[in-house]
This record gives C-alpha cells, structure tokens and sequence, in this order.
C-alpha cells in the first residue's frame, strides 16, 4: 500500500545533493510527487520533497543520512494532521475562524483544546465539542501562570501551540519548550507599530495600509520569523476601532494560511526568516 | 464664460457649515460639480466643493468668510496645473515615469526643471526638453548646498517640490521655505525600516511585504503626512537586490497617485495626517 | 434624546438640492454627521446623509418631499439592524462566517432563520441557536419549491434574503416578491465564467486570478448590480479544487462586506450599477 | 570559464526524470543553480534548471536526449537577452515604460526596432534612439498590410514580438510564422469583456475592480495562454474613461512583468495555458 511522506532537508550547499536524494529516492521505488529546493544567497541548502510509496521510513532516513555530507539536517514525516492546541484571551475572530474550519475538516490538524486566561470565549468553543480549559492569570507570577498553563498543556502533548490572539507574553522558560512550535498572529504589519494598541498608532500615524502578521514566537516579543503577511487598504474615514475592525479580518485569514503552510511541513526556519517550499 | 473653481475649507465644525457654503454658491449662482466633506473624530471639519461659474473668487471668497465663524481657513484656487520643480539624485525610475507621464499631458503640472545634485540623469532629462541643473554637493556644506538649491529653484518660483528619489536629507530651514509643498517618495512601508537601505533590513527580517510611501516633508526625517501607500508581495527567493528592483514599480506609483490627489487639490494636512477628499 | 437617521435621496440632478436639504436639517434643529453625494455623467444625484436629532421622521420627510423638484426619491430611516433570513444549500463557509460574526454582534442585521433545500447545515445552524427550516427541492417543480419557500420566509418577514451559498436558480416571480432586496455571493469573478463550475473554467483557461462577486439579484441570472468585489492570485500549481477552497475565503469576506454596506443603506441601484456613498 | 545555462524540459511524467538529469549534469561537471519543476494534474512533467559551467550545449543535449525517454522535449539555452521589436499602434503607456525600462538595461531584451500602423508614437521613439518604421494600413488589404509587416521584421528576425497596445487583429497567417513568441497585453481582465471598449463595458456593468492581462497570442482573438494578469480597485466614481486611465497603470506593469518572465525562459504553454517555473 503506498502512503504520502515528506522529507525535508536543510544544510550547506553540496554540489549533487538533489541527485543524491532523488536517486536513493529511486533506488527504494519510490515515488516523487513534487520537489522543491532552493539555495540562498549564503549558500544553504533547502528541500521539501513529497513522495509516495511504502518504504520503511526510518531505514530509509539511514540510508540517506549515510550518504549525505555533514552537517545536513535530514527529517523524513508521513504526510499527516498536526495535534494542536489554541490558546486565547478574550478576542473571537481568529477563534471562530479555525473552529469553523475544524468542524468542516479544513484545517490540516486536530484542535485538542482551546486554553484561556478568561473565561468569555467558552460558550463559542462548547458548541464545538472541544475541551475548553479557563487557566486564569489572576493573583499568579507570570511564572506560576505559566506552570498552570504547562500542566495543562502536558496532558495533550502538543505538536504546536497556536496563540489565536493570546494577549499575554510569554517568559522565554516558556517559549523554549515549544521552540519553534508557537505560532503567533500579530495585530500589526510587523514591523510596524510593535507593542499595545496598534490601530491606535496606524491611525494617529495617518497609515493608508493596515496589514497582519503570522510569526513563529521567539524569545524577543514580535521579533519572530515571519511566515505571512497581509494588508488591507484604509483611509482618513476610519477611526482606530474602525482599523481594528477591518484588521480583524486580515488577522484570521492571515493565520489560517500560515498555518496550512505550518502543518503542511512547508516552512523551514533559518536566521530569524522563513523559507516556504 | 464658465471655469472650474476648488473651494478648500477646514477648520472647528459647526452646525450648519456646509447650508452656509451651498448657499453663497447658490445665490452666487455658481454650479456646485462635486462637493466632499469629512468630520474628524476630534471634530474637525473639511470640505472641498469643485464648482463651476463665473464669479469673482476674491469677492466670493470675502462674501463666504464674513459669514464663516472664526478659526475656518477658506481658499479657492482656480482649477489649473500646478509649476513643479523635481529633485533626484541617481535613481531613474521615479523621473522617468514622472517625464513620460508629462511628456504626454497626463500629470496634472508643468515641470518647470529637474534639479541633481549628479548628473547621470541628464541625459534622459534632455530627451524630454526640459532643463536639468547640476548642483554638485561635493566640497560643500550641506548649508552651502541648500543655498545652491534655493537659488536655482529660485528662477522658478515652483509651487511644489517633488523628490523623485533625491537621496539627501534637508535641513529644517530648507523644508520650512517650502513649507507643505515638498512630497517625497520613500523607499519603504512606513513606519518600517527608516533609514538605509531599507531592502536589506526587509529582507533580513524575512518580511514578506514591500511597499512604498508618498509623504510630505516636514523636519522629522521620514515622518511627514502620509498621502499614498501601497505594497507588493515578496517571498524568500528574492534577495535584497530584487526588493529593491520590485519596489522600484511600487514606489513609481504610489509618487505618481500622490501628486495627482496633490495637484488636483484634493490633500489637507491636519496634525500629521492628511485628509483625502 | 437623540437618535440616529439615514436619509437617502436619488432623482435628476437640480441646482441647490444641497442646499435645500441642508438647510430644513438646519431649521429643524438635526445635526448632520455625515454627508456623502455624488452626480453621475448622466446628472442623476444621489446623497446619503446621517443626522442625529429628535425630529418626527414623518413630518420631516413631508417638509422635504414639498419642497424638492418632481421625480426625487426620498425616504428616511432610523439607523437600525435589518432582519434577515439566509438561504444555503451545502456550503458552509459563508455561512459559519455569517454564524460567528452575528454571535458577537459584527452584522448590523439580526438573524432571524436559515432556510435550505438539504438538511446538511442544521448542525452547524443549530450550535448558534437560529431556527432551521429544510425546505427540500426534491419531488417538487420549481414553483412549488418556491411556493414552500414563501411560505417558510412568511413566517419572518425579513427586510432582506441572503443567498449565502444558495445555489438553485430562482425564478423572476420570485425575485419579483423581494425586488431589491435579495443579496448573493457569485462564485466566480463577473462578467467571467457565469453558469457551473467555474473553476474549473478558470482552471482550464489558466488565469492568474480569481475572484468573487457579491450582487443583488435580478431576473437575469448573475447579472443584477455588483455590490462588492475581490480577487486572490492563483498560478498554475492550483487545480480547480485549490482554487475552489482559494475562493472561499474571498466569497465569505466578499458577502460580508456588501452586506455591511447593503445593511447601512450605502448602496444605491441605478440601471444595474449601484453608487455606494 | 563558467557560463549560465537553462534547460526546459517538458513531456509525459516518468519516475526518475529528475535524477536522471541531475545525474548527467553532475557527471558533466554542471552545477546546477536553481532547479523547478512541476506535474501537471494530467501528469505531464515540466522542468526549468538553471547551471552553470563550460559543457558544450549540443553534446550536452544530445547525451541528455539520448537517456530521456521518448516524447520529452529538451531544449538548453545560454541565458542572455532576447531581441525584440514592438508593435504599437497610438497609445504610449506600455512603450514609454518599456523605453525607460530598456534604457537603463532593465528589460532582459534588445529592442532592435518599433513598428506602427501610425506615426504619432515616432517623437518618443526617437528620443531614445530607435529605429521606427511607419507602416500605415491605410489604402492596404489586411493581407497587403501583413506582408509590409512581414517584410520589415525581416531585417531584424526577432525571437519575440511585443504588442504593446498594438490595436489590430492578426490573422492566423501572421500569427503562424511567430508561433507561441507574440505576447500582447489586453486592455482588460480576460475573459471578461472581449471585444472593443472593455472600460466601457466594465463602466456600464459596474464593476468594482478592473483589471489587465498578458497573454500569447494565437489564432483565437483575446484567447491565447495567459502569462500575467493584474487588477485595481475601482467604484461608482470612476467614468469609464477614469477607468482607462487607472487601466493603463495595470497594463504597462502586467506586460513588463510578463515579458521579464518570458524573457527569462521561465513560461511554458501547455493546451492554452501556462506553467510557469
């Protein structure tokens, strides 16, 4: 029976390295359904390759590791849904967004459970059948916020966590356990307007373009790689909730196609940017 | 015999403003074409009234201001083209649209001279006839070369100063003998990446968005009242250098869009905004 | 105590009708928010103005209507949600779109059922609490199905139809009983690819873009006023089935957008084009 | 010495197309700078290899035509700039941007000459020192007017002819002889609103967006494989000679991007449309 797997590789440049692979490829009959690479300008490698067939997956990832150079991260995935859990504050669109899509089977991953430091949002997530766990902030250290939050992450064991307009900072303790597994969706078009009240300052700034941004979550606040961006035209006639109005919008769908890209195995990190093959 | 005529009003709103200016045109027995207003959030009024008639405009504008309460600033201007002056340094692209836009009626202005402080650009600016000074700003002040620029643009008395990528900053001094009337095109989405090379920082960041800005100049660096903006998309593939090329046909663009809603009379300036009406 | 009103006016243009509108607001003590009006080439004048006040709309709209020329429009309405019932067929994106803004009070309209010939959106449906009504086409003739469908949308009375996804044809006798006031989202970018499958035309004729439609409904199909518009960029790695889901997300913001408009009586019908002031 | 290649490849898909010609590059001594490829949902397999070395490019063919299956076309190109010329007709907004463009080396091409059916355009050709031969229809069958085209492109044997607005149809005779290498740019977002005066259908149909597109020229009229297509936001204020105006901005920047991709052997026409690697 052949099954969809997707191999990712990401190093140095090497003269033969897409030989290499699909040779091997090849060799242990199977079949190539699309291929991308690309060589940046500092001369690193990337590849994403699609392939079917019912190769043994971890002796094929030997094989190739044997052959490749050093220094050459080689990961092989069956093509499947990412288990995910959301975490938000008070804000619903991005939220509505990705449970309409779940309940329609759009999403390319599994929504284990919605986390929240308040409590406004579960009667939305209740209609969907999905847990909802109300972790709040109030009278805790961020760091005893965060254990909560931990805790009640581990009973899940995610694979990414997606911050649906999540209105807190995380503390890096935090963001090291899931590294390069947060996604963020910011309410600006980074890297404009950093920081509390965006709309405001766009407005205040006289901007005619308002956008949104999905960025993985490092430890320096926004500063993340960015993975999509999206903007939307105003003008003088729109007021600062107008702008956040509007930005809405763009914030949920900027997210929804970053994260089809993200759980598509499409997004390789390096140096603070993304590369999407 | 009929003209066209742009009323421009903006000051503190009061009841009843736009009854006043309808029925001065009216009894005056001009033909209002199209008429725009905008009330600000901190109620301020704008208006722009295009009309068509006969009248006196110094008389009409006495008539309307005796009725006007105090703080309104009221202007008429006949509608014509406006006398321009363009600055540029060694970037083709902004001029050459700009000059073939002229060359065939279509800017709005007469550009009275080009003005390089090299002069790469002077031989496309002669294809067009139009005269091109070179005012060197080696082994100058930056005093010493502004005074130079004022006493070419002296010969021409222009109405507006359009910086078609002109690389240099200006002193405040400069900005304020022109004071409302420089537009500049920048070479980023503002507020993102002031300062040098700005493709560079965009594709360090990994945006994936360029744009463009048209904005007044004032004395903080890049951070006048902006009048056009818009964006292109980019991705990983591209380095610096082809950001910088794709942002070439953004920034031509936006400048262009901005001079027309200048030069048609279509921009107030209020607290570092403008208003587009 | 103040309220807030639209009045909307539509005829053959006259000088001073400015004027004259403005100044019985004057006198009748109603202060003006917001003014927008536009002449058509062909000297149609249309306004829109908001005010605020206490005024009888009744005696206004009779002090209005003796003083304006023959053949002008008039009409006055409290600013205020519309009811509406949505029709579907087995999409769901436009509606769950429609679901959770409406559940946080986003719609300037009021739900009051989904109709639909399937019964496969009643869960969905049901999760928000609006009532459902299954008015299944089969073993009917058209007539009758309409018939069944009038007397379902009887129950409510709804200002407007919205044809979220609703995909059978309806008849002119049909359109007829709600002339004006029937909205659907076009899947597909008019005037291009009317009738089935349209993305598999757009597929098979390879366009670089995609789009989507939001219209009134008249006698002919897909071809009543075009209220919104949107586009997404597509290459030629998208089968029809990619740019189907593509185009969803532009269908539901497209409908949502005209319906915002439509909602907040800014959108004008004149000989198949609307004016949106 | 090295020098930079491009291979095209096109045909049935098999299993190990691309080993097999990462392999014969790699034993030849080719580094391969950028490699894409594609599958068509009919399984028709596309690839675009950008190298570098000093391979003589016959034999290189030839032992790559000799291993490659049958029915797969191969074709390696030195990477440099094509020789053009343009056919125009009155309007001057895709000449001047191509003019500009080729002046400071931006086109990726030679304009060995521009042929019109006027001469108002002879003025800005000249300015930039380009041959330009008049050759009126006037007095002329189209078959007689055909030839006199034939006969002047015969000096200059370009590899592609650009239609920047050139305003008359070619028949199949014509079309023939420049096979898949004659790029127009439509005054308008195909399919929508073949035929004369789009901006006024568009006007007339009320359209919300316009729109421009690039597109190979065959013997259908506006049917040809599109390369390029963009659009611009529009509303009821725009008469349809607004409309051409803003139009025109479209047109000149969709046929530049489309040449830039043609130009860079990056298009490839398979049944009436195109991939584009």
């Amino acid at each position: 029976m052949n099954h969809r797997h997707i191999l990712l590789m990401n190093g140095p440049d090497h003269k033969g390295l897409i030989y290499l692979v699909t040779r091997v490829l090849f060799e242990n009959n199977q079949n190539i359904i699309r291929n991308d690479e690309y060589v940046s300008p500092s001369r690193r490698f990337f590849m994403r390759t699609e392939f079917e067939g019912d190769a043994d997956l971890t002796q094929l990832t030997e094989t190739l590791r044997a052959e490749l150079p050093e220094g050459i991260e080689l990961r092989i995935n069956p093509k499947k849904k990412k288990d995910i859990v959301l975490l938000v504050t008070r804000e619903h669109h991005c939220l509505g967004e990705l449970l309409i899509r779940y309940a329609f089977d759009e999403l390319d991953a599994t929504i284990q459970a919605v986390v929240s430091n308040y409590n406004v949002l579960q009667p939305l997530v209740s209609k969907f059948g999905i847990p909802f766990h109300y972790v709040s902030h109030e009278h805790k250290t961020r760091e005893e916020h965060e254990e909560a939050l931990l805790r009640t992450l581990a009973i899940y064991e995610p694979e990414y966590l997606v911050l649906a307009k999540y209105m807190r900072v995380l503390t890096p303790g935090f963001v090291e356990q899931y590294a390069n597994r947060i996604i963020n969706i910011h309410h600006s078009f980074l890297p404009a307007f950093m920081g509390a009240n965006p709309y405001r300052q766009a407005y205040e700034r006289g901007v005619k373009i308002i956008g949104a941004t999905a960025h993985f979550v490092n430890n320096d606040l926004d500063e993340g790689p960015i993975i999509a961006q999206d903007v939307k035209e105003v003008d003088h006639r729109q007021t600062a909730a107008d702008m956040a109005t509007l930005g809405r919008d763009t914030e949920k769908l900027v997210l929804s196609k970053a994260l089809k890209l993200v759980f598509n195995d499409r997004v390789f990190i390096q140096d603070n940017r993304t590369v999407i093959l």
